[in-house]
């Protein structure tokens, strides 16, 4: 599964293993007990499952199976941590994960400590398929941080009071963005796929040729202002903009604006990890489904890009550049200048099925599971978003959710044919 | 709504609220903010939603309406903790308590403190109309007492590793009860319904006749022991003994035996506040719905009693004898001797549909939403359970459920025609 | 389960046999092989199965059970047309009857004419118990006639062509009925349930005393005219006036008028076995439920009749007047003078939840299963309706149906307390 | 949408017009009027609604829109009939078609007739545009009557009684085919989608390169026998083999077997248009679901090819042959030599998600809605089945069902990376 060319060093791992964790205790400082352990619908989790999970993955696939001696912290635990490796046996089921009030917190925090010291003691003697497990679980543990601030904030808009979490970031005036710059791509065989160099999921191999047609792309994602210019165009009442199981959810559950929106009485607001404020209309819109992307892009003439074409667009910004998360804190989707890159803000849905990259197999064992079992009915997202851990995004990474699905930070960047 | 014959003055009234306030407190004690936070079922509410709400009762319809320039403690908390009092306007909807996870239960807490001495403050000095209704919130956080009661024990039981909330009580040694005696009646007119004499709520008048048919009452209810002989003669899985309703439930939820029961290696076990334990056969059966109940007592050749020939043999029993909630405690139904009474250990399942008494009218205003407004789709049931509060149950007092409802201490008691 | 105190001869059941069947042949006569075919919801039965049904009643416990040597018209139909009756085994889904596009109409009109000829033959030799079940048959087909003609109406009604089965009745001018009269009752004690002369079904009895409380009740149902002032007085927007469930349900459905009503330009209009029409103000309201005639009641100030007392008074009036159903046509109710009566037009909601006389006790076998395993959860309707074939009702006969029902033609009469 | 290089003239057009037209008709030929007006499932149709609403397509896209002074044949059919043309208003909704039992089968043929004498008075005069809706309809209408057949074949599987519609074809011996030879290509570009000679659908095209990787596909599909051993090997019960959404999908809907298979005494069983029969070991397996499919791929070792793999491959076998549809008949898969071709017999799930070509523009208008918007969430199929009319079928076809569906005559054809 990870593709390690050459391999650092225990040392820097010892480095890397510590600030991952270090930031999921920080992330869940300001939770209570409650807070931790609610479950607001069947997508989510709580707060403590993701602390508990991660923390599940390290115990099992490197101290349980990899250091002789070691004893689990509670032999009852993973039935309850386990997410949906079934090769690891039976687990709660995932809608249920909410009723686990006991462990606490204060419980699972300590389950952490006693992890961590157990991994500390291990790792200066681990070989490199166990090391690789190390990598591979920092980057599982950074993947399920981003879920556990959007769980956490899907939590909180539930709450009638719509409490903050965090104070409100500093505003930087910025001025709106102007027109989207579209960057021409004449077609042709392009190579996409991870090269192998440093860690990459498995589905993000094998690195292959792929065939662009001609195509320009949009140097900006599409801003809150914008948005509100769809739906002030009716943008929700037509069906002619939509596809035909996108209509068929704005319908059956009368979508009328993103998630979080609410129309005050001078213009909309939205909640945000620090409570509800009035939308930013210079800022990245977010929480939007594929089929409202989808949407939109029609309204607008143009259409989503293709994974690929996405790819070889973002080969020349820096991954770990724009608004990503550095530190637990109210992040959310930031106006910038235009042009300002293919990373951060949003995860951009793209108009490609998650299926298999060419002569793709899944890895034995249970984490062969990790993402090829997933490969039906979802569409890919590119890019990282305001609560993807800095340093975790790649050119090649490749997210994924269903369409209707709108709780992570996601939103638009338009391409069209040329 | 209540039906005080004599006003006792304010000074037993101040004793009785501290009592029944400090009980409340007390159940709570053992709880987590996590514990009391969430919501296992729609049927259900979190404990700290009981705290609130029946706080919310005293604030709202003696302080906020009876005591000038009170101001409520928050502003925001009316509708968090409304349950379904419709006139008193909008309210968060009864299947999403469960996300409130702010107030925290400490916050709750100070919530109780803050209107516990505005009503220290103010008891002395209300008038007849607001100390009626003093008497009717202690009776109504008497009910929310019993719920928090089986909500919890609910919730616990969702949670896979079955947690105890309390250490099991001490087990006295009793005796296999015998044969069910029975207690004939000759039939004919007698008086049902609430006297006068002291609190009682609206559905319980007015007093009325009734008339009896002869028949005979059992002396006891029906034993976990006896309970396992019908399920081991087949009585899950023979639609003969069902209502059509009853049958239609079985078989569409896989209903095999009362709810917390697992057929263990050696026996039948269930669990309790105290976690899993061995079911005792001698102790009386409960957690079982009115549908099952129908059931046993068609299997047994019997039926259920109606609820005036209920009240008319249990006139002659101690409505504060048997085992009823003296303190915050694992509470269940436990062994008796034969003839130990009508109140305490289970609800006992009646065959009347809950509604009206001729001449029954609800109280004009929010409060006569009390009671009045369920008189549809509802059994009755009598008698008080192991989590009642001591002191809570009469002669006349209607408890009513759905027919499909378990999660109380619910349980059996025959009659037959003569 | 029949309570025939002197048999008659099997002459003149032999008459009332052929009279019966042909009257289901009558009012299948306009159907076409499809709308005999098509099930419009769970709750309805095809045509086709209820001409099946009823003939399958009379082949299974007459013929099979009675008769030497007679052969099944075809041993796979049991399975089809066996309605509820647990003991008769297996049997189709209730709510997938709709798939049986063969047999065809045709096909079943053949084991019509099967089954009665056979009948015809096996008649003379019948012993009494056997001519019991004839008589218990005949009754029953007129309960499936009823439920043809209400199921017939509710397919078309789903058809967006709103087609007319029959054309419509004459309409004789009739004045506006005058102000509601009420007859008073002392109360006290009254015989209640059929007296053992001629057929009854079992839920009936035994007759036994009841007591009533000194009431009103009034001399005519609700009209259309009155139903209207409630919708427009907000009767379906005021919680106020509604049960709890039925609050919810008027919420969860949208209901804002009684089942078949729209709105039309200038008036209410309704579809009936003639199409869509405009309401007749002077007729009686129907195709409400029992939480709409509860809701009613309380707006206008009065309740519901308890069985008993609608019983009470119904004693003096004909079972065979008013508007019943004698001949296949576009039955509805229709104005009526003042004082007509207690018999057709409407099935009236009473107060009483559907449950055991004291003393009843279930059949053996299959018939046994006729009533009272659907003793819960339902509400008894007295009095017959105008799609009730004339003959088929009497004072003591106890209909009843779920409290959300409303597909066949109910509605109100109210009464009060004195 | 149509891409017609050359027209040929209204002469052949008027007789492939009648011919398609005379095949619907000979389809519904055995159906009564009951078999073509129930609806099975939301998924289906009834086929009276098949044959109205073919021939509201000419009426409306030819007759209304470019035949002067054309009248409806009923102003309101066009509501009944639509299917789903946003542009074209108000439609009746989809699950319920099966309420319309009138108009009658016959007066639908009817209809059918005057549409026909309206169309071969106007064709001779048609220009290029209405000749190309004209032969566009042809194609919509052969889509129907595979659907036609489909639908009907899943309504009487729902009938207890298993009627059959057609007798059984003749069965000619044949040996159980050898095993898969596998055809290898070597990879790189290849031109894809329709190259504009003849009609295609909007959704083959534009015509583009694309690249393939090395790879071999196998030049048969899995057989009954095959799926036979799957099955006992635990295929349905292990959880590896299954994409997450296939396994979710098993469990909760109990799959164990291909649809319409049963498990007999002596082998599996399986319901056909000539009733319930046994499996044919040595024929195709069809019926199985995309997540079925790609289990069995996975279990055996292999994959599923792409719909640009399957393209090239197909490409050098005639698109008429094989085992489609020529007549009115039980149509089944049927055993077939080794390297029988790649049409017809079954329609081959492919791993491509349904999704636009590079270039891919929606038609203006309602003719737009054809295929576009249905591009999110389903999987393409190629080649043909024994239920498409020859000469339906191109090696640029695509079909497109979701995951999940399989009433379909779909089977699975392997492929594998080089």
């Amino acid at each position: 599964m990870t593709k390690l060319a050459v391999w650092p060093g225990a040392a820097p791992l010892e480095r890397r293993y510590a600030g991952v964790r270090a930031l999921s205790m920080a992330l869940a400082e300001p939770l209570s007990d409650a807070d931790a352990s609610v479950q607001s619908m069947p997508d989510s989790s709580p707060a403590k499952w993701h602390l508990a999970h991660t923390t599940w993955f390290f115990e099992t696939f490197v101290l349980r199976d990899q250091v002789p001696d070691y004893r689990l912290h509670d032999e009852r635990w993973p039935f309850l941590f386990n997410s949906y490796y079934e090769a690891e046996g039976r687990r709660h089921a995932r809608d249920r994960r909410g009723m686990v009030t006991r462990p606490t917190l204060d419980e699972v925090r300590a389950y952490r400590a006693h992890v961590d010291a157990a991994m500390a003691a291990a790792l200066p003697d681990l070989g490199t398929a166990a090391l690789d497990l190390v990598t591979l679980g920092c980057h599982h543990e950074e993947q399920h941080q981003e879920l556990l601030v959007t769980d956490i904030l899907h939590l909180f808009s539930e709450n009638p009071l719509e409490p903050a979490l965090y104070p409100p970031l500093r505003k930087v005036p910025v001025a709106m963005p102007g027109p989207i710059a579209w960057t021409e791509h004449g077609g042709g065989l392009v190579e996409i796929g991870h090269d192998g160099g440093g860690f990459a999921f498995d589905c993000e191999g094998p690195r292959h040729a792929a065939l662009l047609s001609p195509h320009a792309i949009a140097d900006r994602t599409i801003t809150n202002g914008e948005w509100a210019t769809f739906i002030a165009d009716g943008g929700y009442r037509e069906p002619r903009w939509w596809l035909a199981d996108g209509w068929a959810w704005v319908k059956a559950n009368g979508i009328a604006a993103p998630l979080y929106w609410e129309q005050g009485e001078a213009a909309w607001t939205r909640i945000g990890l620090d409570g509800r404020r009035a939308i930013d209309p210079a800022a990245p819109v977010t929480h939007v489904s594929f089929y409202e992307a989808d949407a939109y892009a029609t309204w607008a003439g143009a259409r989503l890009p293709t994974e690929f074409e996405w790819e070889t667009a973002a080969a020349a910004h820096d991954p770990a550049g724009g608004n990503q998360m550095d530190a637990a804190a109210a992040v959310e989707p930031r106006p910038a200048e235009t042009g300002a890159g293919f990373f951060g803000d949003v995860w951009e849905w793209t108009g490609s099925a998650y299926r298999p990259y060419p002569g793709f197999r899944a890895a034995d064992g249970a984490v062969g599971e990790y993402n090829g079992k997933f490969m039906s009915g979802q569409f890919v997202l590119r890019g990282g978003s305001c609560a993807t851990p800095r340093g975790h995004a790649r050119a090649s990474y490749r997210n994924f959710f269903y369409p209707q699905q709108r709780w992570q930070f996601t939103g638009v960047r338009l391409a069209k044919d040329l």
